[in-house]
């Protein structure tokens, strides 16, 4: 049987590179192009050390192969310009970008700047699969849920669901990030000297992954701090319901929402090293851990959801829709447990 | 003339340390002893590496010999154990520990277990100078404020004295600390191979310097998290006010506090890599970075607030608290300016 | 088919784990039994946060279950106290720890002290299988390589076997190494706080991977550095031949070592960022990378080798030999790529 | 009277920021000017965030003013070109770059490219002044010698002096150093994702700082390695003496050595975590630990030299030459003692 194929666009940045590794590592694809046009025809070694072992080479964005899935792992606005391209070459198109994400024209326009393909908006289908995960089979336009809105939506969705959380609750969202969810590159910022041992507010208001929450959970107040980690976010969420909950009801709103969930672990006290979700603990898997405690002096729910930006957060996050839209397995390719000890992955 | 004598009390641990490096740098003090029953008789050098130039000696803690001020760098609970021989030898005692910084038993004991010397709260003199200078000369017990009190009070102390807060408003403060807050030793969640690179919740709630900030400012949503630091703590204020304000009537309130504190630096916006509050840039220093931000699409303002735990959250605050009590010029021995570029300090 | 039954001993320390974890998702292999004192009978995953999915759980080491391969991955000595236990419990035995890993007593109590059972050194088969592949198929008593003698090992063995070393050549190994290497658990020295950051000699000079190394290469002159990392190890070799080689030559050496390794990869110049072996560009895999460089100002052969201490240098090792003594596929559950981009892991 | 008036030309990178660091807070100089090119007018704290507190603004470099010292913190080439303006506008002028450090023409094209100025090589005053303190009182052109260079002298200078050491020994030399040393700025190598965690072979051969070594040592051979952290260059010297030495002859040569200079500090094994030299434990001083083992088995002494790169091995060196030229107390300006704890400064 012949396996799906698959491409990479945008091939040699942070995302590119993690999708090249799991898409060589998955049972039912396989990789027949990578595109970069810094990098074109180097192998993908050159760039990601990780994959030395493969004789595929990056080839030009502009000669794009007939595939069955196609992936877009470029900057924002980039996909806009050439989903025609795009789906002429493939059936299935997942888009790791923020191009088709939001649901209307308005919604892009008050975070983002001009749109020039806005009737993709509504057939695009967003891809967070614990949200959306039946609205995936068959999709031709997926658009990958962003890293810090995913840890987000995770953490706060079983109350919303719940409804624990009504929409016009205070919500406090405090997330941390690792450097590469700046991507490859950088100015002085992101330089070693400069960006080590940080905590740094680089988004203490109007950071655009708002957005995306928003569509599901509510409008929240979100500030983004880079902290020292390579690979990671963490958010952890204050909210404050309108009625008192308890301890149980929290438990079993989040089991009700993620006990049959493949890639999310509820971790909430207990004892041990590691008693609520870490981002060092998924680094390099396609979990979410979530976990919460409730603050009886004030009534507050505080849920705390990690993941590994570059997996659960984008390319695991893109293969896991994919796996969803062509009827594979959920899991297939995205078994890596992570490691125990690890530092700052 | 002579110096001012000092003795340090648990001066193998960090924070003792830190008072001894600090002391021994100071133009008006003379540190002549340094208890620690562990090490004793060894060298201030063997356990603090960069006070190998010293010769200085641990002596026994029972045998304290008299001083002008003797600064207690003990855990909490053995203070107030020993708080009569500290006074009787010497004329100034300040407390580094929670032992005396709280106004009465009641609050004492919803955070705390079982104060032994209550009578003794209502005479010491909680030390953050920017809110108690008035009260520091000739003070004889000063309790010096704790790490992450402090950085939250002087975060938030600008909005309540402006009357920009009210103390009914929801005020989330979400708090990223260093590894040297858990002070030297600790268990397997202190090892390296463990704690470093972690993004870990490990006060979700009820984190005890809750009390002192309700003393000043009032009752706070409070989270720790450790970050990959070993020195500095961050704290991150989400406030409502009830009224809407202007980003100039932040200016004025934060400027008419501080503009004429040796030790605040006001850091908000601007261009370059160093926009807000950072701990790595005050990292050795007493200094503290305080910046904000508002948020236009729901009201927050965001209190950004950093300092060194070490220093302007303890051994740096207790200094300058003993400079003010004394008489001393308040930056004396305390005009360290930090380092740049630096890691993770 | 049934699988084949595996036991880990010693199974909540970091070897132990990393072992656990690769069984647990190894074709072939079936854990039946994970051995803590400490945390019976608590699940495994209450340790190793990354193996949180799995049922099992911690058993008493008193009660081995009759298993088809046991490893053991108990501090230095313990298992010669137990191996006639593990023998029983198991047809093969896999041993982690540095008891059976010498030729002979007198080697032993050259670097260790007392053998108890120095009958069975004869008998065990050390297992770098680079090395030693032949002797491995059937062997009953396995010795896996020890984490910096691998990686030195691996770095000089083709200039061994190719002639260009004659092991009276002068030989400098500089380790480097994360803490990981130092076990759960430890003292000051392995806080967080002390720990980070570092670049500290730890063995100047007799570390007793040294033994090890000299029964297959030659006597070297040895020295460990503890790094910033929790995984890695990273050899550099300095060596003088006798006669002059190219850079052809030493290619020549380390191809015909090599090329049909199946977790050896050479990294020998080039472009980009990875030019040389780097632990973290192997963190997480069985992978080494072996690279070099010839200096023509003193005709040294600089020898660069780097491998994951907890993968390669002990359960990658120890899961690869039992896959070649049991007759499965090598790679079998040795197949992850690594990450990139990665921090310290 | 009035102060000693300074310039620092080259004011925006890491060495520049830390000359003004330093200058800033000595008791001898007054600031005068800054330059930079790119940041004019900006403040100082624009780009050194440490320096926040000054009123300083960065001025073009094209007009200097007269001051009594210029210091000269850019990069390799730039001085050479400007010479003759810097020593216009001043007495005495320290370069920190390699331009002027070597003895001869010859030397310097066997390392660099095209020497324009080649005639002052043998006026200016090497700076390392534990080596050449007597010549630099009254020298009017000073080039303050390299980071890894200084390292590696200080640790090997005992031993040639004693004669333990005769210039035709085998001489690995082993280099660890931090992200500093690369400067601002810096491409893809250089951003925190790629270099986050490091143990990366940078120069594996031919660094040019050996040239300054074989003029005060002789030949070594040399390697340079990247490590997680900042600040820092640590090097492990493993040499061979042709005549057997005790314990009791290195003690000897090297307290003959350093045991009247101020910064300089012997710490060879000893109890507690700091046994031999660390750079974090001098990170933010002008201080270098140097220690030292023996090696029984092989007659071989490993010899370890840890300093920070930005103070000893650049802009503290230069402060200290001034101070010797100009006849100022030598430790002035120098004299902070550095941190404990501190992590990867």
């Amino acid at each position: 049987m012949s396996a799906t194929t698959a491409a990479v666009v945008g091939a040699s940045g942070f995302t590119g590179g993690e999708l090249l590794r799991l898409l060589s590592g998955h049972p039912e694809f396989e990789v027949v192009q990578a595109t970069s046009r810094q990098y074109a025809p180097k192998t993908i070694g050159h760039v990601h050390p990780n994959l030395r072992g493969t004789d595929l080479r990056f080839s030009e964005p502009d000669e794009l192969q007939s595939v069955d899935v196609l992936f877009a792992a470029t900057p924002h606005g980039v996909s806009m310009e050439h989903i025609d391209a795009f789906r002429e070459a493939a059936g299935t198109v997942v888009d790791l970008s923020a191009d088709f994400r939001l649901e209307s024209e308005d919604q892009y326009e008050e975070h983002y700047d001009g749109h020039t393909r806005p009737e993709l908006l509504s057939e695009s289908v967003y891809a967070l699969p614990e949200l959306t995960r039946e609205q995936l089979p068959g999709a031709e336009l997926i658009a990958a849920g962003g890293c810090n809105a995913t840890a987000t939506i995770l953490g706060l969705l079983p109350l919303v669901e719940a409804g624990v959380l009504t929409g016009t609750d205070q919500m406090v969202v405090d997330v941390k990030v690792g450097s590469s969810e700046g991507g490859a590159g950088g100015g002085a910022a992101a330089s070693h000297a400069e960006r080590s041992g940080v905590v740094r507010p680089y988004a203490p208001t109007g950071h655009r992954h708002e957005a995306e929450i928003e569509q599901f959970i509510g409008s929240v107040s979100f500030t983004v701090h880079a902290v020292e980690m390579v690979r990671g976010a963490s958010a952890t969420c204050h909210v404050f319901p309108d009625e008192p909950v308890t301890k149980g009801d929290l438990w079993g709103a989040y089991r009700e929402q993620y006990e049959n969930e493949p890639f999310v672990e509820l971790v909430a006290g207990g004892g041990g090293v590691y008693r609520y979700p870490e981002p060092k603990a998924v680094a390099g898997t396609n979990n979410a851990e979530i976990g919460f405690e409730l603050d009886p002096s004030n009534g507050r729910i505080v849920v705390f959801s990690a993941i590994d930006n570059m997996m659960k957060g984008s390319a695991g996050q893109a293969v896991h829709a994919a796996n969803v839209a062509l009827g594979f397995e959920e899991t297939a390719g995205l078994d890596f447990q992570g490691l125990h000890p690890v530092g700052a992955p």
